[in-house]
């Protein structure tokens, strides 16, 4: 349908027109031809599975979607790097998030596009129609406000409430940095991290490895007014929970011996100069996409000791949130889980972690177009495509769940086997 | 999946969870096997069409699925016959609804269970989503609430938004009462109807029929308490509209000379003995389903000239919303109309009308098991397995949108052409 002589661009656009406009279609998955399949399908077949679900709420997992349907949630207020541009201008977005979460785990999903007036009256919504699905993946919600929804929603649901742009950044990033650092023998617990933005991703990355054991007090967290330090007075609650008790003020200045770099700002913020300024062996997160924070060819002509990732797919270690989010909600639905708790991303941060140390299939090989993906500096975590993914994530996640006390059913039997 | 030999119940419940749990899925329209693919879908592809929308949000229907998509929503306050059984309950049923949408006309159609408090919280609720869907398609909500709940709803948002309880019923229903008039050459704007029931599906086709010719002072309304008349104190604003100046107090006062009686309310409200009271040549629509006002068998022994309808497909003329609501939202959403307005419901009635006046092809009649249809007592209205009806009503509707300046874009080329 697309013409491989047109500009991307266009390429792009007539993807979305062609066949159809649009990414994802309904279908039926039952037999619907003669009067026989609609009397079962509808009326009067149809008030059997309604009473049952009446008399016992979890028959809707048994005789509906419900199970295996998420809900992609935006009010477009943070659409990829282009800002504020309204639900509508959304939908693309979240329809090419309910695509790769049919591609990849095979979970029915929709988007939905949310106008509002208020946060609260965006939490609401939202809450009111989640009886709908099994989970919820918040996306492209502008910080602070994807804090408090999250949170809010969270606690209103009984199903998980994820808001991907946070927690599947952080999972891949995590997990790309505890594997850096491993390669080069350095604990989290004692490296210093400089984290350049604090935005939804950067708060939740930073929050993330905390908890996978780096030290609050070793982070500087930077926004577009500099370092984040103690005697700000312009901070939200967010932010202000990376205050450093620090008189540095630039990036230049706590970059000076710092171990890891994690850029989730803009293209083209640290410099080689301030590369060189880092510890032995650094590792640089450059997450910004498309244009990383610091380019791998400068990073690399700058000091080969340095391990570098990017979101980028035409260089090494791309860090992509495909690699999480698909498969953490296969595991959650299909324990039924009412959170996605952070046992629950914990162990989707050393499955993928573990993987990335596992010989590499032939056929991955292929689609990434290399000859070689062997753990080390140039592969620190799982390629997007890596068909492995689903099956560890999932597992991972589903066994935390059940462990974590949030799963309604235990493990189907030979659940996501070898 | 469904064994043959099961009970009825268990087919049902069995039909609804083999293969898989429900009746729908998500699937993809487009490829997305390989990086090329989800580079188009997702990141960097999926910002063209954002940038598209953002700048012109008409081109939401040419880049996504939006001008396909019906949402079918429902609170769950009037499930079927089966009354409030909450939003989860009903979801068997608005499943059911999205297959026949899809089915019966192509469209995507997804349930969206909603919880609320008020009547405000679920009309804000449907409306904050609206931006999501092509149309909105409002299912089982309890009267009077679901008239002030599509009221503000078509206020608030500029796709139709159409409880189908309400006008689906009053559109088949009034093509089905004015061809049976038209056999019996009577007059709309001369007869007298009795109307029992006066719940959301009675006052839609009450106030329909007034919009095809009938006179609101011909109408004699009864809810549980007996006629519905002008000294009464206990009458919503809806019912108000039907208070009939009147001594008459019972069935069997109003009944006698009516030449209509609807039935819109429970099992065996009309007797043998109050069809004798009616005129000659009768039209009787008992459409309380599965069990009828009056059975036809009852009917018939009782007077000979009666002409009956019912809401079973196991006697003829059956009263099925089926008839009209996946095909007046083709003919909506093929136009882009903002709303499904009067113009559009009675081109709606007109074309179902006008199609049981045809010649029936072969193949309705081996569907329908009988040897022969024809216009006439037991065929004023077409079968619901008629693929005819899609290309007729479609049209019908998508011109009425046109010409009463509702559709946002003309009719396609050869539009619905035979």
């Amino acid at each position: 349908m697309t013409d491989p002589k047109a500009s991307f661009k266009q390429q792009a656009l007539d993807y979305h027109e062609f066949p159809s406009p649009g990414k994802i279609s309904v279908e039926l998955t039952t037999a619907a031809e003669n009067a026989k399949d609609l009397a079962l399908a509808y009326s009067p077949g149809v008030a059997e599975p309604v009473r049952a679900i009446a008399e016992n709420p979890d028959d809707a997992y048994r005789y509906t979607a419900k199970g295996n349907l998420v809900g992609v949630i935006s009010n477009g207020t943070a659409i990829l790097g282009l800002g504020n541009l309204g639900p509508l201008a959304s939908k693309p977005v979240m329809e090419g998030k309910a695509l790769l979460f049919k591609r990849f785990a095979g979970i029915d999903a929709i988007d939905i596009e949310v106008t509002h007036r208020t946060t609260q009256d965006f939490i609401n919504t939202v809450a009111n129609i989640a009886e709908t699905f099994g989970g919820i993946n918040l996306e492209d919600i502008k910080a602070p406000e994807c804090f408090e929804i999250e949170q809010a929603l969270i606690e209103r649901c009984d199903i998980p409430v994820f808001h991907d742009d946070q927690h599947g950044t952080a999972i891949v990033t995590a997990a790309g940095m505890l594997n850096a650092l491993d390669i080069r023998n350095k604990d989290i617990a004692d490296v210093k991290i400089v984290c350049m933005g604090a935005g939804a991703a950067a708060i939740a990355c930073m929050e993330l490895i905390i908890k996978c054991g780096a030290q609050r007090e070793n982070i500087y967290m930077l926004d577009s007014k500099g370092v984040i330090h103690t005697r700000r007075s312009d901070l939200n609650e967010y932010k202000q929970l990376f205050a450093n008790n620090t008189d540095k003020r630039t990036l230049q200045e706590v970059i000076s011996g710092a171990d890891v770099f994690v850029g989730v700002s803009g293209p083209d913020l640290l410099t080689a100069d301030d590369l060189q300024l880092m510890a032995e062996n650094p590792v640089v997160l450059a997450c910004s996409n498309p244009d990383p924070e610091i380019r791998p060819e400068v990073a690399k002509a700058a000091r080969s000791d340095v391990i570098m990732a990017t979101g980028r797919s035409d260089y090494p270690n791309q860090v992509n949130n495909v690699l999480c989010f698909p498969f953490i909600f296969r595991g959650a639905l299909d324990v039924r889980a009412s959170a996605i708790n952070d046992e629950m991303k914990i162990a989707a941060v050393e499955a993928i972690r573990q993987l990335a140390k596992e010989p590499v299939p032939e056929s991955v090989l292929v689609s990434a177009g290399v000859d070689k993906l062997e753990f080390g500096p140039d592969y620190i975590i799982p390629k997007p495509l890596d068909p492995r993914l689903c099956q560890r994530i999932a597992r991972a996640v589903a066994e935390a769940a059940v462990e974590s006390g949030v799963a309604r059913i235990d493990l189907p039997a030979n659940y996501m086997a070898d």
